[in-house]
């Protein structure tokens, strides 16, 4: 490999994490790193610091020096980044790599999901988004951002669970386990759990959903009802993408597998493992574009 | 009136505005006067200006100078300082008054609905809270904040209203006049709605209930839902406050009014009229707490 060979990187940025993986130009996999949230809506600071550690740490996986940085061609597929308020943000930075080409975590969790071809991806993670492409044809359905009344994202469970803590310590919501679990985690209830809660934003409450599936696993019924309504949502939204006939659906995201139990036997049979994770999708973005950038420079 | 004569000033803080009072030592009314929020989850700076507008507006009203300002005596009830984040950063601020007196938006409430007396409130502006006072008996209900599942404020009205559009332009929800009606205030649907509200506060989506009158006004099944939700959270919260047998029991704030048209007759004879605007319960405060500070400082 030549010292100022192109590499090619993709990043699969969420609400909580983003990760990138480094491949030689011959598809060679060198290195992966991890940093936090990529997601616009937290600040570009956050985004430029997350994808520079991760970067940092895939490029020294790879035993490449740091200054190899400006030989990348990456290709980024960033929560959020369907809205314009948070495109133009992103394109407005002036980034150190040989190209970034930017899009949103859905286009790159579908490229991934089904290994550059045409398919379905339904998004549970932090947020929730969802896509069909075939062909020209595209529908997206939600990635409306948080608590927009997409109810299965972990974000929407988390700040569920906050809100029947607080109707069950006033007295105007049924008993659950979660009001426990929640004072335990924040050392306070009622007025001073919602204090604790001051300035949360998406990441944090996705961090609260883990208590639900632990609640739901001691049968608490509230905190089934909540994820049975989130799977029932998850299966709306799935019945609306197979209308475009894509030749595979996906679930991705850090809750689509606990989601996927809760799901209708016909709906859970239509789904099927993703053939590569986003971060490999990205790395198909990359490279398709690259090539029609040096197709368009090589035109007379 | 002696140039250096104490005067008296209440202050209502509500999620959108303030609204201040200005009275006398001995009890006339000299002044009144209005600003933006006074809720500190907007920022201290925010909170500080709201006042100080409403603060010149009652003065100049009053055809008092502005240095007067030394000789006010305030009490001032401002939504969200139950919880210690904020009454701690409101608790720090340099005033030009001759004295602060601190307290929550609830309390004052309660003093002004009963002419300073026993009884119980429950405030539905921008967000909610209530309270019943009997004797040395406190009992809070509510009050947690923006979208904290308390689900007949302005601010969760609006929330609402902003969900079942975007599910009915996904089709993953019924119908509804409030999709256009959206449309029309934001100047986009689906994403671009979606775009529109990046940033939104609990008073910027409070501003958004209007609309959900209006649907309801036009038999929209969807918007009629969604105030009858409210309407039974105000019930039931009425309910667990009547245990408390306060003497009289108000509903107060921007949308009291128009839901308690939706109350269960048994619920809606329960409530009676206020005496006085928070405002005044917030001269109560100053009064009570002032002579309070005299009886002490006078004490060998």
């Amino acid at each position: 490999m030549q010292d100022n060979e192109v590499l090619y990187m993709g990043i699969d940025g969420g609400g909580t994490k983003c990760r990138v993986r480094i491949e030689s130009a011959d598809g060679r996999l060198l290195g992966c790193g991890i940093g936090g949230t990529a997601n616009p809506s937290h600040g570009m600071k956050i985004v430029i610091d997350s994808i520079l550690d991760a970067t940092d740490m895939a490029l020294a996986e790879a035993n490449l020096g740091g200054e190899r940085i400006k030989d990348l061609v990456v290709g980024a597929g960033l929560a959020g980044l369907h809205l314009p308020t948070y495109f133009s943000a992103v394109a407005g930075w002036q980034h150190p790599f040989r190209q970034l080409y930017l899009s949103d975590d859905l286009e790159v969790a579908n490229l991934g999901a089904h290994g550059g071809g045409d398919g379905a991806v339904i998004i549970v993670g932090t947020g929730f988004s969802s896509v069909a492409m075939v062909g020209n044809h595209k529908r997206v359905i939600g990635g409306h951002g948080f608590l927009m009344g997409e109810r299965c994202s972990g974000s929407w469970i988390g700040h569920q669970a906050v809100q029947v803590a607080l109707l069950d310590q006033d007295g105007l919501g049924p008993k659950t386990r979660l009001t426990d679990l929640l004072e335990a985690k924040f050392n306070g209830r009622g007025a001073m759990l919602a204090n604790a809660l001051v300035g949360f934003c998406a990441k944090d409450f996705g961090a609260i959903a883990p208590l639900v599936f632990e609640a739901a696993a001691l049968k608490d019924e509230v905190a089934n009802k909540i994820l049975d309504n989130s799977a029932q949502f998850v299966a709306q939204v799935a019945k609306l993408l197979l209308e475009s006939k894509p030749p595979r659906l996906c679930l991705v995201g850090s809750i689509a597998e606990r989601l996927s139990d809760r799901l209708e036997p016909h709906i859970a049979k239509a789904v099927v493992p993703l053939m590569e994770q986003p971060e490999s999708g990205a790395i198909y973005l990359a490279r398709n574009e690259f090539s029609n950038t040096m197709a368009a420079n090589r035109k007379p």
